[in-house]
């Protein structure tokens, strides 16, 4: 719930040695320690002028058709949020929201799942839902969107340094079999272009190709040339 | 994962007695008896072309920026998707990923979350990842459209072997300085990931570096090995 920005948590007949132990627990959530309680459903929705319940359940007879999550979040309900107070509803994790439970929501809201497995982890539903809303509920807008990095593209001439200094290592090393030098040379190049590197890419390699070759060229030596 | 369709766990190191025990639990899922174990982070996600990370952290000095994740899922993915085997890599709950876990990986992924609340429950961020995944990708995609020039692109194992090879020759070039290695071998791995190599590429790219490693290692011959 923190993660997405729903602060306000409220419980109805929690098991009651369980959510004590969660509510004294140290570090215990801000938001855990002012859950509130309540007897009934009736009572904890009682100031909310939307309720939402949710439910795995598509095909059996409901109340009414129930919403998928992706396709609920339109601009009707980001008013109500906007406006209103509005409860999601979310049923025990053995049993889901009984009968007389939808018989307070306003709506109902499916999570779209594979057939195979509809049943979803009581916490997980929570956080799919809320991510859900979130995301179309833009609070900050653009607040966390990452400012799109320019990318610098390595010009022909630096691919081209590149590729001379990988055909001198692959020359040294007889990788080039005698008479395909021709070949060869532009299928190096051609590969080195559809990299497509990135200018600091780029340097970087021409570094590594330049150790290598003067390497190749100095088998003798036992460490690197001063700079 | 069996609410979004995703059947295939693969774990790195996992606790052996709760792994165990969740695997052999009355009604564990097949899913979590097909589960497979792995040593490293490389043999986990080796038959995969595309390497997701996923991350709490936005502003941090990442490897690279990460992508929201609704702003994440877009044609180029859904392609990856149909076309290859793709990893979603999560880190334990306590630390998340590591560093060198990111050195794996093409892309970081980023579920937005309000700022005062970054760090998620692994199995709700999993099934955040899935959720959205799912919705965005339809279950059976034009499956008879003919694919305009499947290119296909190397296996993180393929690129693996690249970086095993060029860093060999980067360090008997003494173009890895004493003390460096490690952060070296991430900037490697990183920088050959970058590039994501097509798979024929990726053989060439291969060949070249065994040739230039042998000759490194055998400064003395005057002629290619036999093959």
């Amino acid at each position: 719930m923190s993660n997405f920005g729903a602060h306000r948590l409220r419980l109805v007949n929690p098991y009651a040695p369980g959510f004590r132990e969660a509510k004294s627990a140290v570090g215990a959530s801000d938001l855990l320690a002012s859950a509130e309680e309540f007897k009934t459903v009736a009572e904890a929705v009682a100031d909310c002028a939307l309720v939402v319940g949710t439910t795995a359940i598509r095909h059996r007879v409901l109340p009414q058709p129930p919403r998928r999550l992706d396709e609920f979040s339109g601009a009707t309900f980001r008013e109500q949020l906007r406006q209103t107070r509005v409860a999601l509803l979310f049923g025990s994790e053995k049993i889901g929201l009984t009968n007389k439970d939808f018989s307070h929501c306003h709506w109902l809201l499916n999570i779209p799942t594979q057939q195979a497995n509809i049943s979803m982890n009581l916490g997980q539903s929570v956080a799919v839902c809320l991510y859900e809303l979130a995301r179309t509920t833009p609070a900050e807008p653009n607040a966390h969107k990452p400012v799109a990095a320019e990318i610098q593209r390595a010009t022909a001439g630096e691919v081209e340094q590149i590729t001379a200094h990988l055909l001198e290592a692959l020359d040294k090393s007889f990788y080039v079999k005698p008479g395909t030098e021709v070949v060869c040379e532009k299928k190096v190049r051609r590969l080195l272009l559809r990299l497509n590197l990135e200018t600091m890419d780029a340097k970087v390699f021409l570094g590594m190709m330049r150790a290598i070759v003067w390497k190749l060229n100095h088998p003798e030596k036992t460490g690197r040339p001063k700079a």
